[in-house]
């Protein structure tokens, strides 16, 4: 089917925005393997996760309910900026020559600009609700870390991020949005000045923060069940608004994967309909997915955290720097782990250069300019759409725009100026 | 009236995209006096204007015609972001504890981030038509330039920006913003090196560069009619989403005031309604319409423009280097100067400081990070919506939300940090 008029974004009404979550664990292929304690390699119940996490979160976590009612705070906050346009990438269409069409659904428009305020917005509430003063997380470049902060100025409630020290110093744009939403922000690990930090060492020091103060609780914004699960608004909009589009089901959904919180969400609610493929990008310079091995390991470096069933390159892996940030884990949700394991998913790795060139296409047809983890997923559409161009198939591409790159135009300039190194 | 729903954001249709830009010459207080020739300061004519511009911006300077249709091509690319939404403000109002209704017209979401390529699509458009190669154009801080440069991208028209040095220097990301859409940028003033620049070197440099190539234009952001023109889709926009509010019409309308394009763009709309007042809000370190003289006036320093009837602090004036780099012009554009000279519109000066106050308290409520220039209208509708609680009245508060300020994080630094002089 071809559309004949020439609606470019397919927009929701305030009252359409989904009011329940889309539970996935009931409908995975295989049943999902428990996390185990890290001390006692038992299955964690729980009362383990009790210092860490609110009880509806706990319970979001495991439970087998196959939706989950939307909270009428959190939509009241998500009302800001959802539903999300779904827009028809008509003029990168044209420029591709490919008889694909081609929808991403745009995360950028929310006030941290890209996806994690979905499920910042319901982690803040069900803590202010369970009595929380204070939420510690970690973050890398500060996608995560923003999200939270705009999140906790929503509910009164205190927010500390541990920033890995090198962005701290050399990228400070998203600690000052952090401070403006009232946020304190200090480098990690806070215990040696002189340490760049990873995400390892500041998982470990926002743990350590919440398991010591009785006040505080812990916030992840990727990986686990419950954030995936939060992310899900967005596959279900998307549904909603093919259908505006005309089209019946996508014929595959795209997304970069990281931890899997952005893939997850616009994927899981298409994943009943084995019609539909799935497909994961994920950088070659961190393949988790691609090159990892399936087993337990620890979400962070230290060995502090419960041990997961996921795809990992190992806990002490450190990928190199590459400019997309939010990609560059061990590990992987065990939800996308699961649905790749089980050959539901597809993973491909692409190196950084070939997903700024799609990014910079994307910017001058499109108009918008792409995160660089949102880069990623853009490789694999334009791949996507070259491939049914060659085929002479009218396929139908969905994708997450994740977030825009407005804080990463020192990526860009090196692009622009031959500075990029693949690897 | 009030509403009891909890609707938050009022979105119209894309078949709902105005069709026409409203020209306010006709309807005017007084007649505008025309501009003048640099040198024998009679009346310029069209044939004065033809080595800059192409003849349909240049009759659309002067028309009297009431409505000029928009171009579809012009609208194909609108459509990438336009209608854009109208937000009501109700975490602000709940914040400020008034009875106020306050409104905004949500202008960031544009592909560069602000109301700015409303006028370079239609710019770029008409010069692709008129045969133009290539547009020159100056720019400060870069919210125009990066602008004209996704214009230009659309339509395949070279694009050469002349950038005041001290910007190109010191804040690099929009000159990135720039590049990675296909434009050129160098630092203005071209023949000296060692010169910081200014606004009216970088618009010498670039009308002497279209004025010497046959296959160039030049192009300006702000000030002059048609400019002017081509925002009023801001304004019509809002009219419509303020009657699926639930709103007859507004009390008062708010923007920031620099050249003047984004305030004439929600304001120009609702000016025959005399029962709506229209406020300017300048900065007090550049407060052309409240402290300049009304007269005439060249638009750059070197005097090289057409001499325009306008409020100014005269031609050579050097206004402090404040963060709203958008808002730093000696001058202002004739059709607001005139309606403030009659008292169709009012104005008010306030500080930097105060507008920062107001932008993290509008971030902290509402989510979004504004521009400093936006920041300035925020200050008036806080100021407006406290006004109406001291009265005890349901005012109905709108305002142009002109742009995001994720390139501007560096002045919201100083002032979390308490660095931000106020003059």
């Amino acid at each position: 089917m071809t559309t004949t008029d020439t609606t470019t974004r397919f927009q929701l009404a305030e009252k359409d925005l989904p009011t329940a979550w889309y539970n996935a664990l009931p409908d995975l292929p295989e049943p999902l393997q428990p996390p185990l304690h890290p001390g006692t390699r038992e299955p964690v119940g729980p009362a383990d996760l009790a210092p860490l996490f609110p009880m509806p979160l706990i319970e979001q976590e495991m439970t087998q309910a196959p939706w989950i009612d939307i909270p009428g705070p959190v939509l009241d906050i998500l009302r800001l900026w959802r539903p999300t346009p779904l827009v028809r990438a008509r003029r990168l269409e044209q420029a591709l020559g490919t008889p694909a069409r081609i929808y991403y659904k745009d995360e950028s428009v929310s006030p941290a600009g890209s996806h994690k305020p979905n499920t910042a917005v319901a982690q803040a509430y069900y803590n202010a609700q369970a009595g929380t003063k204070r939420l510690s997380t970690e973050t890398g470049a500060g996608q995560w870390g923003s999200a939270l902060a705009f999140a906790c100025a929503q509910f009164d409630l205190e927010c500390k991020v541990y920033m890995v020290r090198a962005s701290y110093e050399q990228k400070p744009y998203r600690r000052v949005l952090m401070e403006t939403w009232g946020a304190s922000v200090v480098a990690s690990p806070v215990d040696d000045p002189n340490h760049p930090g990873s995400l390892g060492t500041a998982i470990s020091d926002a743990v350590r923060d919440a398991a010591t103060r009785d006040d505080t609780h812990y916030s992840l914004g990727s990986v686990l069940n419950h954030v995936l699960l939060h992310q899900t608004v967005i596959g279900l909009e998307a549904k909603e608004q093919l259908a505006l589009a005309g089209e019946e089901r996508p014929d595959v959904v795209v997304g970069s994967c990281g931890g899997g919180s952005n893939l997850g969400g616009i994927a899981l609610p298409f994943m009943n309909d084995t019609r539909v493929r799935l497909v994961a990008f994920e950088p070659s310079s961190c393949p988790t997915l691609t090159s990892g091995k399936f087993e337990y390991d620890f979400g962070d470096t230290a060995g502090m955290t419960p041990l997961l069933p996921m795809y990992t390159l190992g806990h002490d892996f450190v990928p190199p720097s590459i400019h997309a940030g939010g990609l560059r884990y061990h590990g992987d949700s065990p939800i996308i782990s699961s649905l790749v394991k089980t050959r539901r998913m597809e993973a491909v790795a692409c190196p950084q250069s070939k997903t700024f060139e799609a990014a910079v296409q994307f910017a001058r047809t499109e108009g918008k300019i792409p995160a660089p983890e949102t880069g990623h997923a853009i490789r694999g559409v334009i791949d996507e759409a070259l491939a049914a161009k060659e085929a002479g198939e009218e396929r139908v591409i969905l994708f997450n725009y994740s977030g825009h790159g407005f804080l990463d135009l020192a990526a860009y300039d090196d692009y622009n100026h031959g500075r990029l190194a693949d690897e």
